[in-house]
């Protein structure tokens, strides 16, 4: 079974090349290959083919809004074997690794997931770097609430981008601020406004075109980068900003992307890396369920 | 570069195949291979070379006791990319390789190590699962102390095994009492007995030739196991049963081992597990200094 590990700032995953939709992806099996010492390590994994062909073995159902049976489709897998809509970072991955691997040619092209489709643009690759701009898709405002970190209560603006985030852009948030800040115990929120948990951004207001933000990604604790989290980051920071346009970088502790937000919709431009391709022993992975 | 992915009890390594000693081992390289994000993620990197061509290349010195330089040689490294002078775990997945990549032939030979010979027995292996005895070399009473945890005192025994072990014996200790203890804050040790640190073990009486213990290791918390560690807690388990010699089969976080102690010395037969092999990107490894 062919694999190849990369990371989109620090946001790592497992690529599963699987046209055929052999790979029989049970959550036991899943978690041992994201498991960090028993098996290869990631935040997830991400099968790789066509949206017919898996429409076809049964593991979606019917295709999501706007992606078309032949576009590629990016089969999410969080690290405990749950399925995810959607993953900012790893569709950049996703995208990079179609381009690196010979399967797809193109530079423009829709990468389709759980939560509809999603269009990129493949800027520059090779086999390690790529570099990619993922259309995000609507961002939708849910009105002012709050977090408390660390004794602290700092404002914040509810967005969904496919996902709940509360970004908190505030003027006493320094980048020192900021990485003094104790993201170890989860941030308290308001349970009535997220009913279902929330993602939280602390970040810093704009400056020089860019912000500073940090992540705690619910049911997972503070983590080096989050996509949708980067895009809810910049509408927030632009909207502190008085503007409901514009184009932010934004940068996360594994790194910088750069987030455009137009028409109310958010796209999210950053880099993917490859680091090593390989196999994975069948007797192991026979061994697992 | 070629690489192999595999664990001992969970205690993970990424295999570095290097018979001329090509590879440059710097600790930012060595750091960005093992980090869980960044790179492939491992507790640490065991190159594979003959012990004469890594001291004619200059990344050993004078060879250590009882190491010829036809003698294979574990060239381990930790994931913040310092030397460490051996790991148990880490020589039953060397070993393993060895012979699952058709290196070694014998099923007896010695695996060097900067701490001395290692003889091993692999005692039955395929390309995914190895099953190997250590030779572990002395076993060195220190005396008793003590260590704090969870704001209560253990009774324990200072053992030596090439580094510096606490192994606490403790009746009132269960498989129940060991799983609820909070082992995330480090424990309290007396300096003065262990100027250089010292790693942790917390034991069960030996119970139905068997223990349970939970270990914490200098300078990392705790880990799911440790090769030096499971000896010394056999080793106290023993002496707390009135006995200098004795088999014991150990069982930590991440599997079980038998250890053996006999004339004084130790040896530890476990498990291994090749996930996964393939090839590290250059122009990421390039990228790295």
């Amino acid at each position: 079974m062919d694999f190849s590990k990369g990371h989109g700032t620090q946001n790592d995953f497992v690529v599963l090349p699987d046209l055929d939709v052999r790979i029989d992806l049970e959550p036991a099996r899943v978690s041992a290959v994201c498991d960090r010492q028993r098996g290869l390590g990631a935040d997830g994994i991400l099968r790789v083919a066509r949206a017919g062909a898996l429409a076809d073995a049964g593991v979606l159902g019917a295709l999501p809004d706007g992606v078309a049976a032949e576009d590629w489709f990016m089969d999410y897998r969080n690290s405990d074997g749950s399925i995810a809509e959607m993953c900012g970072n790893g569709v950049r991955v996703f995208a990079h690794y179609l381009k690196a691997s010979g399967l797809e040619s193109k530079d423009e092209f829709v990468v389709g997931s759980r939560a509809g489709a999603r269009p990129v643009v493949v800027h520059g690759s090779d086999a390690t770097h790529g570099d990619v701009t993922v259309a995000m898709g609507p961002i939708k405002d849910l009105g002012t609430s709050s977090a408390t970190i660390d004794g602290r209560v700092f404002a914040g603006v509810g967005i969904d981008v496919g996902n709940p985030h509360l970004a908190c852009v505030d003027e006493h948030v320094t980048a020192e601020v900021l990485s003094a800040l104790d993201l170890s115990v989860s941030p308290g929120f308001d349970p009535g406004f997220f009913p279902h948990g929330v993602n939280i951004e602390i970040v810093t207001p704009i400056h020089d075109g860019g912000v500073h933000m940090r992540v705690h990604e619910r049911g997972v604790g503070e983590t080096r980068s989050c996509g949708t989290g980067t895009v809810a980051a910049a509408a927030a920071a632009l909207r502190y900003d008085g503007r409901d346009e514009g184009s932010v970088l934004v940068r996360v502790l594994g790194g910088e992307v750069q987030v455009t937000v137009e028409g109310g919709k958010g796209s999210l431009r950053g880099p993917s890396v490859l680091v090593a391709n390989g196999t994975i022993s069948d007797a192991w992975w026979q061994s697992l369920v």
